[in-house]
């Protein structure tokens, strides 16, 4: 299955290095496709099993490829990018790896030739890894950074792009510095975040946790993560990430100071801008949620949520969306909601605010029980 | 409505002070069982309006209430619960502020009668405010933190646990100081770790919030919550709140020192113990994160997610959920995930792993894309 076959066709013959989770995907993808893909991986095993999956057929050596796609580990990433533009003397030679500034400088280093060399980086993964995990439409709809350094030849680029709109991706082209920084800001203090957050809860009694709602579900999600998978992200994205837990902290500990002057106050001696300076954080953040772009990478929308109290019992969600369906009406976000101790659950239903009053009349009609 | 009639009959006559959201939605929520409710609120006009909306009558002054269930602005709750001590000598009297310690230190320093005072606190809430906003089924599967200070009768605890079963809440009791120590980790924490993430999107540039997926945008959900609303609950709690914060402060710093260390590592000098630094704090994250109760409060359960390719039109969810319970299987958690620049979603189902392969097949035999 070759996602887009009249892009695909244009890549020319396509060489894959590591046949991972991302390499093994890639291929994927493409299969199917009139592009011919071939696979090289140092696991034999890994290998063999991406060819049985149906990603490519084992490098026979004698192809030259238009386009090498290195799927490496984060850490040899320059290393057989490096190798890949010595063997292949006319190709466009890509990498997956989700930190892009240090390869370029790695490359730059070992004096390469970098006209050749475009970076990029699928905003895609899976909670498992390997190539039994991948799927060819894995990047279907994401993002994928496209990032050129300063010597990549505009061909080049116009070929990663094309890689990534074969496999149904969304092309985005910045440069490596300007990935780095956003990938820190999006993604990885993000993920910080979460696991600190997280980890206060190590030590707190169950009558405490007993009291979490979808708030602290929302927060903490992430925070299931591989550790060792992060710390190799994080490090290698060190310098940015940092720079933006340091405005992170500046800004906790303009909260620490204010919240820390009121647990002090005294009755009649009110501490002095306390309040307002947690206030302004709290509407500084309103100001930075808005910018996340809404669904299908479009401006904010903001929808009307209906909320429906659903049977925690087979078969109820398939009556509920097909009220929704004969109503008409188009779900653009959808949640289920949790509810502790009780077999019953919420789905919030986020929808246009022009269908909004007529969902609720339509669902209301049909039996359903709306909270909101 | 009643909720459950069966435990609003014990109740005997109610009086709800303060008509905003929380208290016409007790009131929506008694309505219609044999429990008589009457309403007070210093506004003629939110008093009418909750009296319209069916959640009482105005109370005529002659009935004397077995319970007084106090629904004032947090600021204020202290005075209101001791006026209302003084005026119903035989009643229990409680309150819904989400903060506990504060209103039983300022009944001490009034010298009211605590054996009658019970604290509550439902963890149920809208974005919305006011009496329009109040549902009979807000608090229905939520937790009803019932904090009794040390004074209080047994039998005014029992008689506040049951307002929040007729109300189709949880009862969770716990002491004041712990209550407002676990909505500190549980809520108030996060709420603040979310608000300083967003904050730093604020000035970041187009490409890079392009970049953005769904972790992100389930760390930062709550990031879009009333700056003025927050500054009140966060300073009512802040010596919890800022002992959380400064411990989180400390595992930061650590991260940063470490992160720092990793900038200004030279080839063949590396910062040693850096990178375990890191992996520590993502662990330590896992950990916590897998504190928090599963669905239907029970213990964390691990689902199998299947994730499934939508189109973006009515009746494409319908269609799923209808074979989905064809299938006979049981949604457990339900997500669907954003596709930028395309008319798709996926859909994520978690559902109990012995059923995740049966699920897969038969949705593939019904012609649907498994993703995942």
């Amino acid at each position: 299955m070759s996602l887009d076959p009249s892009v695909a066709a244009t890549l020319g013959p396509v060489r894959i290095v590591g046949t991972g989770l991302l390499g093994t995907s890639v291929g994927l993808g493409l299969a199917g496709g009139s592009a011919r893909v071939t696979l090289a991986d140092p696991s034999p095993t890994a290998l063999a099993l991406a060819r049985d999956l149906g990603a490519g057929a084992i490098d026979p050596g004698d192809v030259e490829p238009a386009l090498v796609v290195v799927a490496a580990p984060p850490d040899v990433t320059a290393e057989v990018v490096a190798a890949e533009l010595a063997r292949c003397p006319a190709a466009t030679v890509t990498d997956v790896a989700s930190v892009k500034a240090g390869v370029l400088r790695e490359l730059e280093h070992r004096g390469v030739d970098l006209s050749r060399y475009v970076g990029g980086h699928p905003l895609a993964g899976r909670e498992r890894s390997g190539p039994v995990a991948a799927r060819g439409d894995l990047f279907l709809g994401r993002p994928w950074a496209v990032c050129p350094g300063p010597k990549a030849g505009p061909d080049r680029v116009d070929a990663v792009r094309r890689l990534a709109l074969a496999l149904g991706a969304v092309p985005v082209t910045m440069s490596p510095d300007d990935h780095d920084e956003a990938v820190a800001l999006v993604s990885h203090v993000p993920q910080v975040a979460a696991s600190l957050v997280a980890a206060r809860l190590r030590q707190a009694p169950d009558g405490a946790v007993a009291l979490a709602g979808q708030g602290l579900r929302d927060v903490t999600r992430i925070a299931g993560s591989d550790p060792g998978l992060w710390a190799q992200i994080l490090s290698a994205n060190a310098g940015p990430v940092v720079e933006v837990l340091r405005a992170l902290r500046a800004d906790l500990d303009v909260v620490i100071g204010a919240l820390g002057a009121l647990a002090r106050e005294e009755p009649g001696q009110p501490a002095v801008g306390g309040r307002s300076a947690v206030a302004r954080a709290v509407a500084e953040g309103n100001l930075g949620r808005d910018r996340i772009p809404g669904k299908h990478g479009g401006s904010p929308t903001t929808y009307t949520v209906v909320t429906v109290l659903v049977p925690d019992t087979p078969g109820a969600l398939a009556r509920l969306f097909a009220d929704v369906g004969a109503a008409g009406v188009n779900v653009e976000e959808l949640a289920l909601e949790h509810a502790p101790g009780r077999a019953v659950g919420l789905v919030e239903m986020s929808v246009l605010p022009a269908v909004g009053e007529g969902l609720r009349a339509a669902l209301t009609a049909s039996g359903w029980q709306i909270v909101a």
